[in-house]
């Protein structure tokens, strides 16, 4: 495109240049399956050497690259010259999408009630979504309530003028304030007024609070403005914390955290009410949490399952806070484990589902944004929008990608199920022959993550060193590359861990190159021989 | 797809509704050039009616709908098996598309430096990316600025234990500090550690303040958590306020604003150091401004250009206070008024560009966020990635783009700007027909606005209706559709305005049309007869 010798590389050297250091950085031509093609240059010749591609676009082939029924529906697409660009009109493709989702998603986790969706163009951006949505639903009820509240000030006042209440003087202890100077204990409007003026001034001041946010230890919801706020890796995050929102991380393993974040995070609107000739003061408790934010599977964090007793911890804390709970399926979703939404494994029950990555059929770029009925608010569908969203070309791609899902009554789960299992044998196999080199593995379906040993304090200086640097996953990354045609990648913020997640066409023979390629790397490090690490070829 | 007669709409039902009362709820099947198909049911048919296009995807179409040359790369992609999912390897057609705009920025604005391309996948994240960016590069320099600050410190310390440096007194006049008792006027570490300690809390106590970001007064700049920070429309931004960013918008004509707020955000982070045997202060400018965001042409604000003048205070400000301009040009960019940049005819740089929209064109969803060489990080690249973004197939798809942009020596800017012309000519003639009804014309190129007078004070009873609660450019445009088969939409944030962003292919008979059903539209608010506003067919 551009012969001028004088061109620096201009679309992010600097990362080419790190994969580099670990042979990474090859060039894919061609894509088929399980298989992405690499460009090599032989003799002054270009050859194309096929790689198992185990990385998988982290969860966006579910069905394979360029499923030739994909591909039949985007050339179909093209041909009949479908309209991409229809911004502001009937969608019924979309329609037909959210009502397909829904039926899955009423089938798995047993909901009767109606999922709303907002179509984006990334899982980060349906991530976002889910939040603006949830925000304005905490700001909505924020204010009905203190319209509530301000509403039953006048009751009040006009029942102790009216002699038909008296305020007692426990009511001004409560809040505070000292009874006005020349008011008896039967009421008055001074003592009422300055009950009032306090209610004001508290619920003021808890109003005007920013919202806070809950999200993982490890957890990983995107990349954006927003959404890295919500992302618990610091270096991902904390060069931007002056960009965003509050979020208080949650460990793992430690079930008193969320009690304490309650008790810290958690306070009352107060209200005057008469009752019996009394007035009293009612609490409400302040809608402070904004939303709680939970992957399933942690991907990024290195493959890390939710265990069930942190699942059922979060549920409580959701209906006990009235904190939606954001289900981040953008990775672990679209079938991967077994199920379209991880979660429903779990009984995990989401406010609102985001969805991404399979859902584009590995061709279109789609996700969504659901809602539930309970919390839908009409009014979000005015305010949020997106040029590229809701399109009908990466609709109708999602529409196929649930029609392959659910044939021959959900093959694709089960073959999800049994070739994830077949490759967590193979992986299980490596670990208990190397425990000294791996640490464990994990995962469900065809989202696996193979942990190895901590190598920073390694005999062998290249491996300790790489391990230093963050480097080590990507190492041997490229040593599995180079050595074995097996592409894979560490997680984003676990760089001990591999990632597997390769479609369901996944093979036999395949699985035992995996292993076989997983065996070698492990030798080469219980021997210490990073000499025998290859990452060029 | 789903039969189930009791599955409700799903999909965003409340806009569609909406859209429904001005009867802009039609289906639209197919698309070519400036014309999208709809749907219409005609004794008990299925019939397709054509509709010339002005929305033109809010500028996402400069070739059109389903332009050939286009859709015979998007084929060619399919056929050939693009690993559309190769995240972590070479991307040659990224850096293609990077050098390719760079050819072309540096031709348009003369610029030497290079600019770094960090890809995304709708203009909201482009912008975002850019804002990362620069709030990256804002805590680099504040760091590094701190970091040498606290070095002289060190020095100082040392001249004063010496004798080689005194403390007079006017630097700890200038400081607010006493002078600690028994030090005399020859200085003293006790003096030296409080001057010292006070410059270390001042200092901290503006690095703890939350970065400051300026926009326009009607700017758009996306609707993700942190982009719609930056959108002045109050419906869209407010509801959010707490997720994120502070930003101070700034309107045109008031020149003295950029002065003010320089005036009363700026302020100076202090320094130590040693000079002639003397302790001085010096100071330094914090760097408080993260970014300036502003568009060429305001879309969404109504399509307004902005002035030669507010464009050189932008700059004049940004270099005064080292506070990146980040120019938003997905609406106005990619040739749309003649130029690859809007910017460029103003003369205004950008240390920051986002492009999306017709990047794409009008098939794949592609942005790029564009960073001058010397604000270029590249640790940035690090840490902000994006799984759908930097794809082989919306790559090639703007690189083709970017061929028929330049192909010809530049032949469709040259038709932008000619067509455009011919269109604003048939709208200005509309606008001096009825200038009781029009209340101006506005734009460059293709990205024209056509704004009414305000009929909220109108006799017609529906007409004052629909003005009252922003539906009057909605309802217009229903008629233009249904009466005259025309398809446009008001701006979002500034509705008696309508869009007119048709593509390059654009013909004097559909300008003709355009004109005519103006001109009716026009007598139809002249004669304040609502009765003939067709919003159906």
């Amino acid at each position: 495109m551009n012969s001028e010798n004088a061109v620096p590389e201009l679309a992010e050297p600097n990362l080419r240049a790190l994969l580099a250091t670990a042979g990474l950085d090859v060039e894919y031509v061609r894509a088929e399956g399980n298989t992405l093609y690499r460009r090599s240059e032989t003799g002054g010749e270009s050859v194309e050497i096929p790689v198992l591609d185990c990385a998988g676009g982290y969860g966006s082939l579910m069905f394979g690259h360029n499923h030739p029924e994909l591909l039949a529906v985007a050339r179909r697409l093209l041909d009949d010259h479908t309209p991409v660009h229809a911004q502001f009109s009937s969608h019924p493709y979309a329609n037909s999408l959210a009502a397909e989702l829904n039926r899955i998603i009423r089938r798995e986790t047993g909901s009767e009630e109606w999922y709303f969706a907002t179509f984006a163009n990334s899982g980060a951006e349906a991530v976002e979504a889910a939040v603006k949505h949830a925000e304005l639903d905490r700001v909505l009820r924020l204010a009905e309530l203190t319209e509530r509240i301000e509403a039953t000030g006048d009751q009040v006042r006009a029942a102790v003028d009216s002699g038909a209440a008296v305020l007692p003087d426990e009511v001004l202890t409560r809040l505070g304030v000292e009874r006005p100077a020349g008011t008896g204990a039967a009421g008055g409007a001074d003592a009422v007024e300055a009950a009032l003026a306090k209610i004001t001034e508290e619920n003021a001041r808890l109003r005007a609070k920013a919202p806070v946010f809950l999200a993982l230890e490890g957890g990983f919801h995107g990349k954006l403005m927003g959404s890295v706020q919500l992302t618990h890796n610091a270096g991902y995050r904390e060069p931007f914390a002056a960009l965003g929102v509050r979020t208080r991380f949650v460990p793992d393993g430690r079930p008193e955290a969320l009690e304490e974040i309650l008790k810290e995070e958690g306070a009352t609107l107060l209200q005057l009410v008469v009752e019996d000739g009394l007035v009293r003061v009612v609490e409400h408790p302040h809608p402070v949490f904004c939303a709680f934010l939970v992957e399933p599977i942690q991907g990024e964090g290195g493959i890390r399952p939710l265990s069930k007793e942190l699942a059922r911890s979060i549920q409580a804390f959701g209906e006990a806070a009235d904190c939606p709970v954001v289900i981040d399926e953008v990775q672990s979703g679209m079938g991967r484990t077994g199920a379209l939404l991880a979660s429903s494994h779990l009984g995990l029950r989401g406010d609102y589902y985001a969805l991404a990555k399979s859902l584009g059929g590995g061709l279109a770029k789609a996700s969504v944004m659901l809602v539930r009925e309970s919390r839908y608010r009409p009014q979000f569908e005015l305010v949020h929008s997106s040029t590229f969203a809701k399109d009908s070309f990466s609709c109708h791609i999602a529409l196929k990608v649930l029609e392959l899902l659910e044939a021959d009554d959900g093959r694709a789960y089960r073959q999800a199920t049994e070739r994830g299992a077949a490759l967590h044998g193979a992986l299980e196999r490596v670990r208990a022959a190397f425990p000294d080199v791996v640490k464990d593995v994990r995962g469900k379906g065809l989202m696996l993550g193979f942990e190895f040993q901590d190598q920073s304090l390694a005999d062998d200086e290249t491996i300790a060193g790489a391990a230093g640097t963050g480097m080590f996953g990507y190492v041997i990354a490229g040593h599995l590359l180079h050595a074995h045609g097996i592409r894979t990648f560490p997680t984003a913020s676990a760089t001990n861990t591999l990632r597997f997640e390769p479609s369901v066409l996944l093979t036999d023979d395949e699985i035992g190159r995996i292993e076989k390629a997983l065996t070698d790397a492990c030798e080469i490090l219980r021997a210490q021989a990073s000499d025998r690490l290859v990452t060029s070829s």
